[in-house]
């Protein structure tokens, strides 16, 4: 039924963007804002929140610790879809704090990226590139063939966005697609999970995952903040997700580890009996190969969480699967940027990891054989 | 006998380390300044440049275009080794310009990084992430056994190097290592071969290569300004080199390139009758998949190559090989931060994608097998 609506929802939007006033810029774009396009990786409402593209409803900024409310402005894994037979796209958009960091690039941290999907597959295209500022105006790709394809454009990973305008050349249609329906994959965890040192949106694994399985995945990484919470087990219990992924070791001391994780299950099963929990090991930090104190607290957080996936499993906890950090991202040491953040090549190992986790217990589907 | 000379300098060298004044710090560190350690990554005497960690000697700020000689004060490729059994290892380094771009990282851009010789492979420790301003300070690892061992510092890619210094915890031994004697690959090229956009040094293919078959590379990579041009073509063929690497397409016009890469290969020839001159075609810009125009311009700058190096193994150039940018950064359009700049991932395949190239050419040797 909710299919059979979203089809007809179709040609009134098309109609809605030819209705457009032909109000073109000085390149000959017209601009489209957020009611012409599909807002995507989140499964809250936009009426529920404060701004279009956060991460947690309003109701949450009392529940959550201010840092937390504050990193769920970031738009980190928020996704904007659109269908266009544009020769080119540009975007326009203006970012909350103008945030920037020394290990990261800046189209990381407030760009934006975007991808079309090619014969089923998403494919990159270009980079929004931030402007010093924060507001920017980019033309992302232009001398296109013009063919009406999918488009997905992801917004920045450590920095909030105010407003967002795509532009399209002239005389062009522009639609939302079909709103994605199935269960999404939903990744709970700390800088990392938020795409801590991606060098654009599209490479934070979350991301990546979406893309290679084309499963929706929803970003709840908060930097430095993800730590099993109470407030946030609720609303990953209050979705119905294909799975639940965990990744919170690295924000926590050992002790926290013990009092949080058995709780976090336990309020996701209360209203998820049987929804597939992932518990992620803290990787091994490369820094951690040298700095031997470092070493010994990650084996000691590593251990405690197996300790308690262990526990939870002989009190008959079931769908409750654990990912160790063997080789996570890869063994040649070369996967981050600062020891602890991943780099876009340890961002592609990470992925590849976590899938073939989510493959080998059958959370996911099967491998396709090319 | 010049090896039998520097085993002669070793223990001198140690020996000035200790004698230096017990100066520490308040962490109670030693700092050693750039007599101690052996600066690697250039084959030009310290004492024909205008700064120790540039990249062209001072002779020719003259011969070249101000672009190019200012270009040459970034020190992408310059290592500084030392050997020491320190447990804590921290670096002060002043840049020249304190540079940014908004598509890679400060750490990449002006930030140092440090790996250590581990059972005769390079693995990584930790990196030096830049201050705000010019001046930074900062401990890259603690808590180490305090084995001897081999260091290797890399330096910034996209800034100048004014004054470093290693630091140590006092007591610790500090002396440099061998010099290496034998001869380097020396590459020519554009930004992408000046680094951009690794997220650290270390991570630039040039310095990925050098890691991965133990042999030197020297960087001549000019962001926007590597056009085969006579200056620097007469520079490659003063220092003897196992091959060199000719990357410039990407800063070239089809017309240029149809003018220089004659003579560039003839100016090498002159000196160096039989050194291997690897040609290398533009890299397939992933919005060059979109952007028609671009794919066109690009096609045609690579067969504008492709039929010179036919004309010129036609007129007997003998060791001149060919590397196709085909599959350069793998095939799934994820390698660039903007569609033509390489993240780590496009880096990390693209020194494979060239290491394949020398080996199926024999021009390195073969792959260990493990």
């Amino acid at each position: 039924m909710k299919r059979v609506l979203y089809l007809l929802w179709i040609p009134f939007i098309c109609t809605l963007a030819y209705a457009q006033p032909a109000k073109t810029d000085k390149k000959n774009l017209v601009y489209f804002s957020k009611e012409y396009f599909q807002i995507g990786g989140t499964r809250i409402d936009e009426q529920e929140k404060e701004n279009a593209y956060d991460r947690l409803p309003l109701a949450y900024k009392e529940k959550v610790r201010k840092e937390v409310w504050d990193l769920s402005k970031a738009s980190a894994g928020i996704t904007v879809g659109f269908i266009t037979n544009a020769t080119t796209i540009a975007a326009r958009w203006t970012v909350l704090n103008n945030f920037s960091m020394n290990h990261m690039a800046a189209s990381g941290v407030r760009g934006v990226d975007l991808y079309v999907k090619e014969a089923g597959q998403w494919q990159y295209v270009n980079t929004g590139r931030p402007a010093s500022g924060k507001e920017t105006e980019a033309t992302l790709i232009s001398n296109m063939k013009g063919e009406q394809r999918e488009y997905r454009l992801y917004l920045p990973l450590y920095d909030g966005v105010v407003s967002l305008q795509i532009g399209i050349d002239s005389g062009k249609t522009f639609s939302k697609p079909i709103p994605v329906t199935t269960k999404p994959i939903i990744f709970y965890g700390t800088s990392i999970t938020q795409g801590g040192c991606a060098s654009r949106p599209g490479m934070a694994h979350t991301n990546i995952i979406a893309r290679k399985l084309d499963i929706e995945c929803v970003n709840l990484g908060f930097s430095g903040n993800g730590r099993m919470e109470q407030p946030l087990a609720a609303l990953l219990a209050d979705t119905d997700a294909l799975l639940y992924v965990i990744d919170c070791v690295p924000n926590m001391s050992k002790e926290m580890i013990t009092a949080n994780t058995g709780a976090l299950v336990a309020t996701i099963r209360q209203k998820r009996p049987t929804t597939p929990i992932v518990l992620v090991e803290n990787t091994l930090y490369e820094t951690a190969a040298h700095d031997l104190k470092l070493q010994e607290q990650l084996q000691q957080k590593n251990s405690n969480l197996k300790r308690i996936f262990d526990s939870l499993r002989a009190k008959a906890v079931s769908n409750l699967y654990y990912v160790p950090a063997t080789n996570a991202l890869g063994s040649d040491h070369e996967g981050t940027v600062d020891g602890v953040h991943f780099t876009d090549l340890g961002f592609s190992r990470f992925a590849d990891h976590l899938i073939a986790a989510f493959r080998k217990y059958k959370l996911v589907p099967p491998a396709r054989v090319k």
